[in-house]
């Protein structure tokens, strides 16, 4: 019933997290080259090649995904699907941190695009970041979700911006018509060796971990095949390979800009910003990249709020979140996954300072341990169902497979003491979360099984005449008298019972009592302190005892107040007396509403 | 049938409070005339003889309030019955405060003490105060309360310690054998010229003012009439007089030591510690006088604990505070009261650095209010009921009124910007906290009661025939069938209600239900996201039109599970159900309790 996408528009909505990847990956391969000297960072180019090479391979890849998958085939559902429950769950988790880390970095690195062209801004990034976390999550939590035509705007400002911004650089840069930009605020450099030695060898495997984060948000397209028009797998498949292609193209080509104006990374300008600067002499056209990069990643940031209620709502039909969550519209759930998500990529860029460069190796070995697993499953898929082509797509996704693999041990070895052992953690953490859960649900479901063509167990049932019914009462007001009427219409066999320390009040109790619910038996107990609970217990312990046929019902009266003030001061004694019966077999709690002017 | 209490063992429960205000309340008036030079010290004298004179005629008013409040009268006691509601609950609140300043203030002059003869704990005095409070409301959570006999020891141990050392100190004093102490971390002396300017003489009041907490907890003993010995009014009254004697004796005494051994109030040492170690030349009694010291004054600080309890419960019968605290022995309330006094006194100690003289200025206050409305109370108490003697009494009150309501004045003018404008705060607050849930409560007593020679409404009465009992289920098994057999026992007209997106799991979920549920009505609503409430809402608003006569009941099941974190992945919808219904008018929800194992 829903309009489906054309591949235009698909790749406009799908494309924002893996594009935005641009914005920071060449940066973070600089930073890390920096530390061997401003020599070392010509070590660029091969490593951005290294990665367009991988980008090719994980695009082909998830390419056979697509084929395979025709309604969806997330890491998640991939892998629980081929590779069993382990892995699945697994995939699920580094899911959910992926979605939290997409926030975080995206809304960093948009931040530094802002505070690029306006440094004064530079000191309030973590405020902005935040503001700008808080303002996502309104909008989500207000049904912002998939707005369409109007999410494919900073997609394509992004492509026509970074596109001019190429174009005029590398002719620039071909002319020998550029000159290179100051170096304000440069991180300053190392003068460690970069040599074969090993220490060499770690820091460009280091550098080339920080540039895979160009690759995060390629699978996007693989999620959301039934969106596209029919033939939706092949249209899918097409916009994938352009996206990635775009990709590709910007990630070198802004890698190989920075080489050749000699962008040294700053603690204040993006590499970004720098190379903008010097391609178009500041002018109008800078602020215009910052605009559209700044655009394009809190639109990247904003899938995630997308994404992770769409993975929960798959979660939980699955029973490894709670059933709530599956209920996509659902306002609770929702609301629920939204709040979360938000305030642990708040509690992210505070810890981390709404620093990118900090947040980038939490991020990557989430990702990398996805597309690996998504992957892995596919081998199995096609080994077990052996449809037309088969045995290319496998060797294709084992590739894949293989190298997404080796990327992933690569970003967890070099990156672990920089935070990717919070990442493994956190996703070893959900992964057993989810386990557990989805281990009780399991039991719970056993237990409540009626076996086929076994009779609906009765267990105690209450008769009508003798279902004992109970009613703390402490005055005769239109309250307990509005209760007992409902008592009264359930059972036959209604008794009230009052707890007193005040022998009058009692007295007096019983009398007006007797004229009023003459056919209705009081017990008055005598508690020294008043105690409610124990008299009431011990009252349903005898009932329970006497009688083995039936249930006990208990009914109190609720004082429903107008504010949330008053509702403190009422039903204190009923709600503990509520708990204290909730472990007691066959005893029904029943609280009747009653509401107050 | 509690054991009564001789004046010996009286005296030592009732007067730990009052007379551990002398381990303070001399070093309060120095550390204000220091202000003006160490010349002005001297000042000590003629204000402590002032203090004093106050002390006698405000415990000559409380002999009076004994007299004719032989079942304890306290100041909230006292002003209700005497001067109306508002200064009633004045008087309530600024027990409350006091209550909580006694605390506050005795923990802090006790660890002061401690760190007197240890210095090297002064820095940690906050943790070593906080850690008191954390023991006593332990021990108090407990049960500690009145344990009799062992709380008389600090008492007469404070009373033989401090008894030696003012006599060994003013026989050396007399002897010329004692030399001045040295003045170590001695606060700088200001130099204010302290003539009859009017800064001057408000130098003067405010000494005054700080000296004035010795009357702290002279009260005591009139709430507590009931505890003493027949003939239990003129036991009290010898008690109090007796109290009076000595706290005067121990007050004005260690004043006139600190004056001839020329203390000087110190950073470090407390003006007690001071003289307690010029008189003994250091040596072990220096030592057993700051245990004795501290024994008091945590003690002191217990009392507050007993005390708030039995105000609240005072309060809590004339519905000023929520019903719950009426009960002694109810846990709940007595619990929530001592961890309200022990988290406030916490919050207090921590931001006033565990400082006495930080918190003198709020503490004074509060105490002189309350001694003014109960005197005050004791005038219109005589005029109306005239027993013999009735004039004398008054006058005595009169002049206890006044006096108190002078200083209280002088109090609150003298300290307003050093802390005393924070009580006057708090007991605004409270008292019109007080007064609102008053008011609530006695409003519902009217809209709830039933006027005599009323028959009880009936409202809408449930027929068992037709009374409309909706099931929301999501799936047949144990659970819902227990449920359902108890919906079945309490009507003949039960309907269930799925809600569900899935249409094939609908068919089949409704095979099973007619084979096994025949006589139960099964609705099946159609719902794309799966939305419980809205369904279930609009059925039961149904149900309501279309039967006036009957109230609906939901039944829901709900599953009770072993731990904690188990319960937050059941009964969400339930829940929300609930809180939905809550609001309607004649429906009642019923959740049956099912055990997972």
């Amino acid at each position: 019933s829903e309009e489906k996408l054309s591949k235009t528009k698909a790749l406009a909505i799908f494309a924002s997290d893996a594009l935005s990847s641009t914005a920071y990956a060449t940066e973070e391969i600089l930073l890390v080259l920096i530390l061997a000297g401003t020599g070392a960072l010509t070590y660029s180019i091969p490593i951005s090649i290294a990665i367009a090479t991988l980008l090719v391979i994980v695009a082909t890849s998830y390419r056979q995904t697509i084929r395979a998958y025709p309604n969806g085939g997330g890491a998640y559902k991939v892998a629980m699907d081929n590779l069993g429950t382990l892995p699945g769950l697994v995939a699920g988790a580094s899911l959910v941190v992926d979605y939290t880390l997409t926030v975080a970095v995206s809304t960093a690195a948009g931040v530094a695009a802002i505070t690029s062209a306006l440094p004064e801004l530079h000191d309030e990034r973590v405020i902005l970041a935040v503001v700008f976390v808080i303002l996502l999550t309104i909008g989500n939590l207000r049904g912002l979700r998939e707005a369409g035509t109007v999410f494919a705007i900073p997609t394509y400002f992004f492509l026509v911006t970074f596109g001019i911004m190429i174009v005029v650089g590398l002719v620039r840069v071909t002319l020998g018509d550029i000159s290179s930009v100051p170096h304000q605020d440069a991180i300053t450099p190392g003068n460690e060796a970069l040599g074969l030695s090993s220490a060499g060898i770690f820091l460009l495997l280091r550098a080339f971990s920080s540039g895979a984060t160009a690759l995060t948000g390629i699978e996007a397209i693989s999620n959301g095949v039934p969106a596209f028009k029919e033939p939706s797998p092949k249209n899918a498949a097409t916009t994938l390979t352009w996206m990635a292609g775009i990709l590709t193209v910007i990630f070198v080509s802004l890698t190989i800009l920075a080489h050749e104006i000699h962008v040294q990374p700053s603690e204040t300008k993006t590499v970004v910003a720098q190379i903008a600067e010097a391609v178009f002499a500041g002018g109008p056209m800078f602020y215009i990249v910052q605009v559209s990069t700044a655009l394009i990643l809190i639109l990247a940031a904003n899938t995630s709020f997308a994404g992770l209620p769409a993975l929960a709502s798959v979660m939980a039909r699955d029973r490894w979140v709670p059933k709530l969550f599956s209920f996509r519209g659902d306002r609770l759930g929702y609301s629920n996954g939204i709040m979360v998500l938000s305030a642990a990529s708040i509690v992210l860029l505070i810890i981390y300072t709404a620093d990118t460069h900090k947040l980038i190796p939490l991020y990557a070995v989430g990702v990398f341990v996805g597309f690996t697993l998504s992957q892995g499953g596919m081998i199995l898929h096609w080994r077990r169902c052996r449809e037309e082509g088969w045995r290319r797509a496998m060797v294709i996704n084992g590739i894949g497979a293989v190298s997404t693999g080796i990327v992933a041990v690569i970003i967890a070895a070099t990156k672990f003491t920089h935070g990717a052992w919070l990442t493994i953690i956190a996703i070893g953490v959900l992964t057993t979360i989810f386990y557990n859960i989805g281990r009780h649900f399991r039991g719970v479901q056993t237990q409540l099984a009626l076996p086929e063509g076994e009779q609906v167990p009765q267990l105690r049932v209450s008769s009508r005449h003798t279902h004992p019914v109970l009613m703390p009462i402490d005055d005769l007001n239109r309250a307990t008298a509005y209760a007992m009427s409902y008592a009264r219409s359930i059972s036959n066999n209604v008794t009230a019972i009052h707890v007193t320390d005040d022998v009058d009040e009692s007295r007096e109790l019983r009398a007006r009592w007797e004229h009023l619910v003459p056919d209705v038996r009081l017990i008055v107990v005598e508690s020294e302190y008043r105690s409610l609970l124990g008299p009431v217990l011990a009252y349903v312990d005898n009932l329970d005892r006497a009688d083995l046929q039936d249930m006990v019902t208990v009914i109190l009266p609720e004082y429903v107040s107008k504010w949330p003030w008053q509702r403190l001061l009422h039903n204190q004694s009923s709600q503990r007396l509520k708990k204290s019966l909730l472990d007691r077999p066959h005893t029904v709690v029943v609280e009747v509403p009653y509401h107050l002017k």
